[in-house]
C-alpha cells in the first residue's frame, strides 16, 4: 500500500468541493470574517458538537440540518458567535441558512452554519446579507485558502490539511480547515473543523470514523481548559471520487487512519497556535491503570496554570509536572513514576535525577517544540496530548479581546 | 450575645501561644522563612491535609503525629516543599521535628512541621538547625507577626486575623495566620493555615468544626485551579481560657461560627492575594438544584482563564462566564439564568440586558472588589465562592519562580 500522499490544500482538495472567503464588516479589524464551502453534490454528514450546556444557535440548527439529510454548503462567520442571543440568534442563524441556500439554489436544510467571535451580541446579519452576493461567484478550488483564512479569531495562522490516498487502486482524498487559539479543550472548545472528502461513505460509517479520529485528535488537545458555545467538527463526504468505503475492513481502516490523520494534523496546528503560544507541546502519558486513567492524568496535567507558565519560562521545574498528576483523582504511587522532558530523565521511579538531567531538559525546553512523557508504571494504558505554553500575550490577548 | 471582637494580632493572640519568624537562608532572597509556633501547654489538635497524591514528607509526618496524641508545636519553612524527596525527605522532616523538640524539651511527636516552596529539591536541613538556637529564645507572643511573615512565599502581605468572643460570660480567642498565593484551589493548594484557640475542645468536637469550617472557607476559593502536594489547615486548642466548649448546643455553634469566620477571612486573604491579583472576586451562585451543583458550576467560572482573564481586563464579557457555567456538566437552562456583574443585570432570564447595564458593570469593574452573581432558575442550592483575576504578573511570576 502506499503512504497517504500530503497535499497543500484544504477542504477544497477533494473533488467537487469549492470555497471562498471574504471580509463582510463583522470584524472590527476588517479581516476576513464570511466563509462558504460548497460541494457540487449533496454529501453524507457527521458531526460532534459543543457539550456546553448553552449550545449557540448555529450549532443547535447544524445538527438539525446533519440528522434531516444531506448537506451540501457550510456558511460561516467569524467575528460574532451567535451564542446566547435568544430566540433572535435562532431566527438569525436560520436565516444565515436560507440565504446561502437561496444563492446556491439548493434547500436550506442543505445548508449548515456555524459562527465565532464574541459572545451575546446580536448577529449583524445585514452585514453577512450585504456580502453574500460576492462571495457566491468567487467560489472556486483555490478559494479554500480564502475560506480558512476567513474563519480564524485570534490564530495568528491558518490551519489546513488534506492527504490522499488509495483505496483498492482509486485515489481517494481528504481535506480540512480549523480555526482555534482561545477556549481549547477535550470535548471540544471555540473550535471549528471542517473535513471534506471526495469518498462515497455511508451516514452511519461516516459518525464511527469521525468519532474514532476524535479520540486521537481534537479529543487530546488543551489550550486552556474552557468549552465554548460554539464547538463543532463537521465532515461532508460528496463521493464524487467513485470510490465506496465499506463500513468495516481494510478498506474501511484505510479511510478512517487519513481521516485520523488529517483531524490530528488539524488538532496540533490549533493546540500549537494557543493563544499566545511560544511552545509546541506533545505530552505522553504511558503506562497507567487503563487509557480513561491515562487521559485523567493527561488532562491535569495540560490543564495546569503552573506547568504552562514553566514552559513558557524554560523551566525544568519538574515537581510541577508531578503535582499536577498527584492531583488528577487518578491513585498513583510516586515511586513507580518516571518523567522526561526531551532526552532527559528527570525522574527516575520517583527518584530526581539532579542538576545534569535538569540542565539538559533546560537545553530542551528552549526549543520550539517541547516532548513531555510521564509514565506511571501501572499498567499499559497510554495516550498522547497536544497543548502549548501559557504566555503574558494570553493574558494581553485574552483581558482585551472586545476593546 | 457581644458580636464577636476583632483582634490585631493572630495566632499569638490566644491566652498561652509564642511564636516567632527569622530568616534561615533557605530562601534564596533572604527573606525570612523558618517559622515556629509554640503553646505553653499540649494541645487537642485537627488537621486538614492535601488529596494530591503526592503529599510531602511534612505532610505524613504531621499527619501521624497529629493523629498520635497532643500536638504542642509547629515548625513551618518556606522556600523548600520538601516534596518528591523520597525516604531523604521523610527523614528530613523527621530531623526537624527532632530539632524542634530538642529545644523546646517536648517529645518529638508533639512537633508538627510543614514546608511550601519548591517541589524535588533536597531540604536544607543544615540551615533550618543553624537557625533554630536564635529562634527559640525570640518566641514571644509579639513574634506571632514574624512567624505570619516567615512562612510566606510569593505573597505580597501578611495573612492573620484573631478574633474573641464569649462563650457562657468567659472569653473564648482564635486566631490564625495562612500563606497561600499559587495552586490555591477547593482541596486545598499550597495553602498552609495554622489557627489557634485557648478553647478548651475535645479532638472529635474540634475535627467536626473544622471541617465545617472548610466548607465556607478554604473550600471555597480558587486561584489557579491547582492542588498543591504541601497544604495542610492545623487546628491547635490548649484550653488555656479555662472554657469548654461542648460536643453541640449553643455554646458549640457560637465556636463553630467564630471558627468559620477566622477561616474564611484567612481563605479570603489568600484567595485576594493570589499570585499577581489585581481584583477581589467574590462569586455567589444562587438557585442551583443544590449546593452541590451550585459548588460545581462556581468551580467552572472560578477555573475559567478566559473569565478571569476577562476581570483582570476590567471587561464585563458575561458571555464567558455564561460559557464557563455551561462548561460545568451542570443540566441549566439559559432561559431561567441570571448574571449579576456588581448591581449590574447584564442577562436576565437568558436576555441581555445591553449597552447600558454593560456600561455601569464596566465601572464597577474598574474597581477593586469585585462581586458577580449568578442565579440559575433551578432550585435553592447556593454556594459563595472567592478567587482574584489572571494578570500578567501571574504569568511573570510562575514563569520566572525557580530563577
Amino acid at each position: 500500500m502506499k503512504r497517504p500522499e500530503p497535499l497543500a490544500d484544504g477542504v477544497t482538495a477533494p473533488k467537487g468541493f469549492v470555497a471562498s472567503g471574504i471580509a463582510a464588516g463583522i470584524k472590527k479589524n476588517g479581516r476576513p470574517d464570511l466563509a462558504l464551502l460548497f460541494s457540487a453534490s449533496p454529501c453524507a454528514g457527521a458531526g460532534v458538537f459543543t457539550r456546553n450546556q448553552f449550545p449557540a444557535a448555529p450549532v443547535r440548527l447544524s445538527a438539525r440540518h446533519l440528522a434531516s439529510g444531506r448537506v451540501q454548503a457550510v456558511l460561516i462567520n467569524s467575528g460574532n458567535a451567535n451564542a446566547c442571543t435568544g430566540p433572535q440568534g435562532e431566527q438569525d442563524a436560520l436565516k444565515m441558512a436560507s440565504l446561502a441556500a437561496r444563492g446556491l439554489g439548493i434547500a436550506r436544510r442543505s445548508v449548515c452554519v456555524a459562527s465565532t467571535g464574541v459572545i451575546g451580541e446580536p448577529l449583524p446579519l445585514e452585514k453577512i446579507a450585504g456580502a453574500l452576493p460576492s462571495l457566491f461567484p468567487s467560489l472556486s478550488r483555490e478559494g479554500g485558502h480564502l475560506a480558512a483564512e476567513a474563519i480564524l479569531t485570534t490564530d495568528t495562522q491558518i490551519k489546513q490539511v488534506a492527504f490522499r490516498a488509495e483505496i483498492s487502486g482509486d485515489a481517494v482524498t481528504l481535506g480540512g480547515m480549523a480555526k482555534g487559539a482561545g477556549m481549547i479543550h477535550p470535548q471540544l472548545a471555540t473550535l471549528l473543523a471542517f473535513v471534506t472528502t471526495d469518498a462515497r461513505v455511508d451516514e452511519q460509517t461516516l459518525g464511527r470514523a469521525l468519532r474514532e479520529a476524535m479520540e486521537e485528535s481534537f479529543n487530546r488537545i488543551s489550550v486552556d481548559g474552557d468549552t465554548s458555545t460554539n464547538d463543532m467538527v463537521l465532515l461532508l463526504a460528496n463521493g464524487r471520487s467513485g470510490v465506496t468505503v465499506p463500513s468495516r475492513g481494510k478498506d474501511y481502516r484505510i479511510f478512517a487512519d487519513l481521516l485520523t490523520q488529517v483531524c490530528q494534523q488539524l488538532a496540533q496546528k490549533v493546540a500549537w497556535d494557543g493563544e499566545g503560544a511560544t511552545k509546541r507541546v506533545t505530552l505522553r502519558i504511558e503506562g497507567a491503570r487503563n487509557r480513561r486513567e491515562a487521559i485523567q492524568v493527561a488532562n491535569a496535567v495540560v490543564r495546569s496554570p503552573l506547568v504552562k507558565t514553566a514552559l513558557f519560562g524554560e523551566d525544568p521545574n519538574w515537581g510541577r509536572i508531578i503535582a499536577a498528576a498527584g492531583s488528577s483523582g487518578v491513585s498513583l504511587a510516586l515511586s513507580r513514576i518516571s518523567l522526561w522532558i526531551g532526552g532527559a530523565p528527570l525522574v527516575v521511579k520517583g527518584a530526581a535525577q539532579g542538576k545534569e538531567a535538569e540542565a539538559v531538559a533546560a537545553r530542551h525546553l528552549k526549543e520550539r517544540d517541547i516532548e513531555l512523557c510521564l509514565t506511571l508504571g501501572s499498567g499499559k494504558g497510554a495516550v498522547r496530548y497536544w497543548t502549548c505554553d501559557l504566555s503574558l500575550d494570553y493574558v494581553r490577548i485574552n483581558a482585551s479581546y472586545r476593546s
